[in-house]
């Protein structure tokens, strides 16, 4: 059996929570002999700033690098809002992306029927939902240069960010898309603002001859973002993959998420090019909820979206799909008895720590 | 009795619908001698591309520049889609944003009682709804240089957008938001990507400044963009006023926009600084909803959002507020009624075409 490396990086507030439950279920794997995963942890975002004043250290980003596969929790609070802006807790997660190269950010936003009224929107509109946001996650604004706040005199500042895409970028990205629609319902949506943005024309023109090359049997739309977001509001079930640009699919994601009224259930994988010799790819797991510092350390988060990451690990790193399908069982089995986080909790279910539900999803396993 | 001159700019698709009952509002307000409005008609958009291959002629931002507030229609259409950049019906939106200066795009997103089943939201999370998004329109990425795409040869393209924000850019426009904020709940949110944007950081920092500086007496609250339209979806009536940059305000205020369930009802009015010599500021006032050409031309345009955009007119360009609450009362009134465009219809109501619904409230008044 191959021995897969793991780097667990728990990060803040909730993080070693949730990343708790997950190394529960790793152990046991490894202790009943199903798997073989060698895991290492290190520090990230606050916890690296409080242990050696940067936001992940150079010791650790070579332990990513060298990693099958990261597993990451939350990063950032409160208590690092003054810290200088090269080390703020997000500049972790930003460089683990960048330097990892990690351009394919997939986001399924599942609606599970136990939860359907948690949401603020009608059952009917998002019963059953089922989609996957494919957020590009190395270019953009998030990286462009330049970058920078200028002092231009009289009090008054001048700040720059930049926006840069090149054609191989929005092709890759355009690809991982497509190939994910062919699993799925075979639909892609296209969003950008192309009536806006000059990046929106060679997004919108790149994504329509990938399509036309290599995907025609794939159906492709094209959506203005900002239309998009409504109609993602109005009725999400219309949509099978969206595919993105960095800045816009974190805020479409992210609303996409809130829609299923699930925000602590929902995993994401970030996804490196696959290597030609090694068949091998870098990726990072991780929960889109947030560090929650406002609840942390008291046994309140729900691992169910840190999990499930662990999930999208097995199925997309470890080609252990079928490992993973049982995941996904013992958590639907356990929402199904009635089990219950504090952040999901409603009337007649049973309220549940971080750590009982860790447990019960093991157990169902 | 004072004389003021309007820009009346219909437009594509609907916009010539929807403007004609504002036409015939003005026409009765002359006739009745309740105001006194001298009107001029222009053309924008696929209209002005179509007559002069343009997006808008030089004549028009004249007269547009001349008037004392511009009544917009909307734009664009899949007739343009391949014009070229620069004439495409966009940009004489954009244009007259930038040329005349409007840098407040205010946006309230209200949920009419009568409508509040027409959301994909529960209505215990609408009802009741009123808030107000402040968008900085003249800035960010809208019309920072470089904007560029660049042939890198290879097959290769690279595209350039750029965010640019100034100290003073972000002042007024929080001075906007928070001299609102005094005649509504008092409340501001500020939403911006601080974390990954040096635009955000500056943004952060001067609405921190203002608010120290001038409204201490005004709650502001932080926000990042992502999990404030997270927010906005989970439980929008926690806000009263937000303010945000041009691109994080498009997307907010559609998707604000579309909570409500009254697309078709909401108006914007976008405004310049205020002259300290004449008093005046120049204005465009348009609805939020596009110009829906595949409904164009058949009556069945809602035309309610471009009235209440006309009653924004009276209100922040002729201090005629008494007459636009009575506008607001009369629509409110005919809704009551039961009378309802295509967009809007639900059982046990009354269709109406564009021009009953117009004649309705008209008549209301
Ligand atoms: C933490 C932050 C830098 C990050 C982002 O903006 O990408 C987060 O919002 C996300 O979506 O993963
Ligand atoms: C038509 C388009 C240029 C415009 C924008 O992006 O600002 C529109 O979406 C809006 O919100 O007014």
């Amino acid at each position: 059996m191959a021995t897969h490396k793991l780097l667990l990086l728990p990060g803040d507030g909730i993080g070693p929570e949730v990343m708790g439950e997950v190394k529960r279920l790793i152990d046991w794997l490894n202790a009943s002999g199903i798997a073989k995963f060698e895991t290492d942890t290190g520090l990230v975002g606050g916890a690296a700033f409080d242990a050696h004043k940067v936001s992940i250290s150079e010791g650790d980003m070579a332990k990513a690098k060298d990693a099958d596969a990261v597993i990451f929790g939350a990063v950032g609070g409160p208590k690092w809002d003054a810290v200088p802006y090269e080390v703020r807790p997000e500049a972790g997660l930003l460089r683990l992306r960048k330097d990892l190269a990690l351009f394919a950010n997939l986001r399924p936003a599942v609606c599970y029927p136990a939860l359907a009224d948690a949401s603020s929107l009608k059952r009917e509109a998002i019963e059953g939902l089922d989609i996957v946001i494919v957020r590009e996650l190395t270019g953009g604004v998030y990286f462009g240069e330049p970058k920078t706040i200028t002092d231009l005199g009289n009090g008054q500042k001048r700040a720059i960010d930049t926006q840069v895409y090149d054609t191989y970028e929005i092709e890759r990205i355009g690809r991982v898309a497509f190939e994910l629609a062919k699993k799925r319902k075979n639909k892609v949506t296209s969003m950008e603002k192309r009536n806006v943005m000059k990046s929106g024309v060679l997004w919108n023109e790149v994504m329509t001859q990938v399509h036309k090359r290599e995907y025609p049997d794939v159906t492709l739309e094209h959506q203005l973002a900002d239309s998009g977001g409504m109609m993602l509001v109005k009725w999400p079930k219309q949509f099978d993959v969206i595919v993105t640009d960095n800045l816009f699919g974190d805020m479409l994601s992210d609303i996409a998420a809130m829609l299923t009224g699930s925000l602590g259930m929902l995993p994401s994988a970030s996804l490196g090019e696959v290597d030609v010799k090694s068949k091998k790819r870098k990726a990072l797991y991780e929960p889109v909820h947030g560090s929650a510092p406002d609840i942390a350390g008291q046994g309140l988060a729900n691992p169910i979206a840190m999990i499930s990451s662990f999930g999208m690990a097995l199925r997309y790193s470890f080609d252990m799909g079928a490992l993973a399908d049982k995941l996904d069982q013992a958590i639907a089995a356990v929402l199904a008895s009635g089990l219950r986080t504090a952040d999901i909790k409603s009337e007649g279910t049973k309220a549940a720590s971080t750590t009982q539900m860790g447990e019960a999803i093991l157990k169902e396993l």
